[in-house]
C-alpha cells in the first residue's frame, strides 16, 4: 500500500456499487432463449426463476412482476377494493406510498418502532379508530431487509379482520415461514439479489397466486385470450428472469460477502454510541447497511462523513410525509418518525471497499 | 425439396415466432453495463437507446417505460384528471382498456371505420353528446401498427379541447410527424422492434416528457430523491436497454425482410376476395399481419385455415366488449365493431416461412 500523499486528497469512497451477474455468466441463460424464441410471457425462464425464488424463501407460491412497487400494487389489489385507506409506516422508500396510491387506496402514515425501524401491530391497533374512513388493508414494511413478524400480524389480521400486506422490498433473502398474506420483494439493482428491474410477490395460497399472475398479464387466466380480471402488464421479459438465474447461481457466495462485511462493519463500530440493525449480518444480510446514530450526533457525524468524502445516503429520506407529493395524505402524529428518520444514515457498502475505507468510514462514527 | 408423403400430414404453420438479438449480438452491450456497474436508473445505455428511438421516428422527446400498457396508462395521467370517461374503441388489444382504468378513467367503448379499422375524430365526436359523464380524455388506436391520422386529431383536440394519446403500439417504425399529443408504443416481442418487455412515449411537448420521464422513477425530478409528483416505477434495465440497442442495429434489414414477406402474401392474394390492410409492406410494415375477410366467408377460411393445419389467430378478439373484465363498462352501440371483429384474420408472419407455406396459407383463402 502507498503512503498517501497528504496534498493528495482521497478518492471518495462510494455509499453503492451495484454489481450484477457478468455478461459471461448471462451468457448460457441467453443461448436458452435464442433456442426457445419466447422473450416474455411466462417462458421457460420466468418459470424456472419462479421456482428457484420460491424454494429459496422455503417454499411458496410466487408471481413475478415488473418490479417491487407493482408487486405491492398487484397485492393490495388482490386483497382490498379500491377506495378505503391503508395504514403504513411513514418511514419506508417512497415507492411503498406511490404503490398505495396506484392501488386505488389512500394512505395514512403512522409511526414506527424506534427498536425495529417498522409498524407494530400495536401501532397498527391504537390508529384505527383515528383513520377518517374505512381501513382497507395495512401495509407493512420491513426495515431495509429485516425479517417482518409474519405472526404477529396474521394474528393482527385475524383479531381486526383487515388484511395485511408485506412490502419486504429488501428483505428477499431473509424470508421464511410465508403466510397466506402476500409478502412483496423488490429485485431492483440495489437489492441482495438484483436483476436490474424487477420484482415478486410470494404468499402461500395458491388461489391468490393464480389470479397475481393473471393479473401481470391482462387478467388471462391460464391460455385463454379473455380478460377476466381488472388487471394491466406486469410480466418480466425472459432476459430478465435470465439475469435472475444467473444471480441465483451466485447469491450464496454472494451472501457469505456480505455477511463478512457486514461483521467487518461491526468490529469496528464495537463501543460506539452509533449502532447497526439488530440482526443484520448475522441473521440476515441487506445492500443498504444503516448505522443508528445518536440524535445528538446526527449533524456532526454526517459532516465528518462530508468532510472524509465519505459518500452517505438516508435512504429512505425523512419519511413520506416530507416528499411533496404525499405531504397532503392523512397522517398520525409523526413526532418519532421526524426524531428517527434523520439518525438513520446509510453507510458505503459493496465490494469495492478495502480494509482502509471501512477504517475511514468507521473513523467518522462515534 | 422432398416429395410429400401423404400419409404423413404437414407441420403445423405457426402464427408467430419472434426473433429477438441473438446473445452474440447483445455481447457488447452487455460488455457495456459490466463496466458502468449502472443497471437501471436511467442508466447510458437507457440514454442512447431513447435517443436512437426519438431519431428513428423523426425527431422528439422519449420516455421509456415498462411496457406499452404503463406508457398509456402515464401519458392518460400526464393529460387529464382521473374520474372522467375516455373515448376509445371496442376494437384493440384489451391491455388499452385496462391502460385506461388503471389511469383512473371509465373506458366508453366505440366502433371503428371498417376501412381503416381505427376510431376517427368523426366518430367520437357524434358520441360526445351519449356519454353518461364529462369526457376526460381520447385514446387512439393504431390498427395493428398503422399510422395515426395526427393532423385529424390535432384538430379535434383543438375544436372540443379533449385531450388525445394515441395507442400506437405496434406502430413504431410507422410514425412521423410526431405532435404535442402523446404516442405510445410497445417493444413486447411481439413487435417490430421487441425487447422482450417495454415500451415508450413519444412527444413534442418537452415539458410533459420531463414530467412522463419522472414518473417512471417515483416522481423524482432530475437527480432530487424527493418524490414532487403521484408517480410509481415503470422504468426498463440497462439489460432491456441492451435488447432494444441491438435491435436497432438490425431493425433497417428486419424491416425490408417485413416488407418483402408481406408482398409475397400480397402477390398470392390478388384476384381473390380478401384484402390486407392498406399501405402494409409499402408505407409501414406489422409483425400481425391480418387479411379481412368477406363476412359470409369467415367461418368457411378459418375452418380451411384449421383443416390446412395454418394457426390464425384474432390478434385483437372480438372486441373489449366482449371480454368479461370490461363487459360492463359504458358503450356505443357495436353492431359495426361486431360485424368487422370476426372478419380481421391474423395470418401467419414470421422468418421461418417458406415460399411453400406462404402457399399453403393463401391456398386457405378466396
Amino acid at each position: 500500500m502507498p503512503v498517501q500523499d497528504r496534498n493528495i486528497s482521497p478518492a471518495t469512497i462510494k455509499v453503492l456499487r451495484p454489481r450484477l451477474p457478468a455478461a459471461a455468466s448471462l451468457l448460457p441463460y441467453l443461448e436458452r432463449i435464442d433456442s426457445s424464441r419466447t422473450y416474455s410471457n411466462y417462458g421457460p425462464l420466468n418459470g424456472e426463476f419462479a421456482r428457484r425464488l420460491g424454494e429459496l424463501v422455503g417454499g411458496s407460491h410466487v408471481t413475478l412482476t415488473s418490479n417491487g412497487t407493482t408487486a405491492i400494487e398487484l397485492a393490495l389489489r388482490l386483497r382490498c377494493q379500491q377506495g378505503g385507506h391503508c395504514l403504513m409506516p411513514a418511514f419506508t422508500f417512497i415507492a411503498s406510498a406511490h404503490a398505495v396510491c396506484n392501488a386505488g387506496l389512500t394512505p395514512y402514515l403512522l409511526e414506527t418502532d424506534p427498536n425495529s425501524l417498522a409498524l407494530t401491530p400495536e401501532i397498527a391497533a391504537a390508529a384505527l379508530n383515528a383513520v377518517p374512513g374505512p381501513v382497507a388493508a395495512v401495509l407493512v414494511v420491513s426495515a431495509f431487509g429485516a425479517p417482518p413478524d409474519f405472526a404477529a400480524w396474521a394474528a393482527f389480521e385475524q383479531q381486526h379482520g383487515i388484511p395485511v400486506v408485506f412490502d419486504a422490498a429488501a428483505a428477499l433473502t431473509s424470508l421464511s415461514g410465508i403466510g397466506r398474506q402476500p409478502v412483496c420483494v423488490s429485485l431492483h439493482a440495489t437489492k441482495t439479489l438484483g436483476i436490474g428491474e424487477g420484482g415478486a410477490i410470494f404468499c402461500a395460497d395458491r388461489e391468490l397466486m393464480e389470479r397475481a399472475t393473471a393479473m401481470t398479464g391482462f387478467g388471462f387466466v391460464g391460455q385463454e385470450r379473455q380478460s377476466s380480471l381488472r388487471a394491466g402488464n406486469y410480466r418480466i421479459s425472459e432476459y430478465s428472469a435470465a439475469v435472475g438465474l444467473a444471480g441465483l447461481d451466485g447469491l450464496p457466495k454472494r451472501i457469505q460477502e456480505m455477511r463478512e462485511l457486514t461483521a467487518a462493519y461491526a468490529r469496528r463500530l464495537e463501543g460506539k454510541a452509533v449502532h447497526l440493525q439488530r440482526g443484520v449480518g448475522t441473521d440476515w444480510v441487506t445492500m443498504t447497511l444503516n448505522v443508528i446514530v445518536p440524535a445528538a450526533d446526527v449533524a456532526a457525524t454526517t459532516q465528518r462523513l462530508d468532510d472524509a468524502k465519505v459518500e452517505w445516503r438516508r435512504w429512505w429520506g425523512l419519511g413520506c410525509h416530507r416528499h411533496s407529493a404525499f405531504k397532503d395524505v392523512p397522517m398520525s402524529n409523526l413526532s418519532v418518525t421526524d426524531t428517527l428518520a434523520p439518525c438513520v444514515v446509510g453507510l458505503p457498502f459493496h465490494d469495492d471497499l478495502s480494509p482502509d475505507d471501512l477504517d475511514r468510514v468507521a473513523d467518522c462514527l462515534q
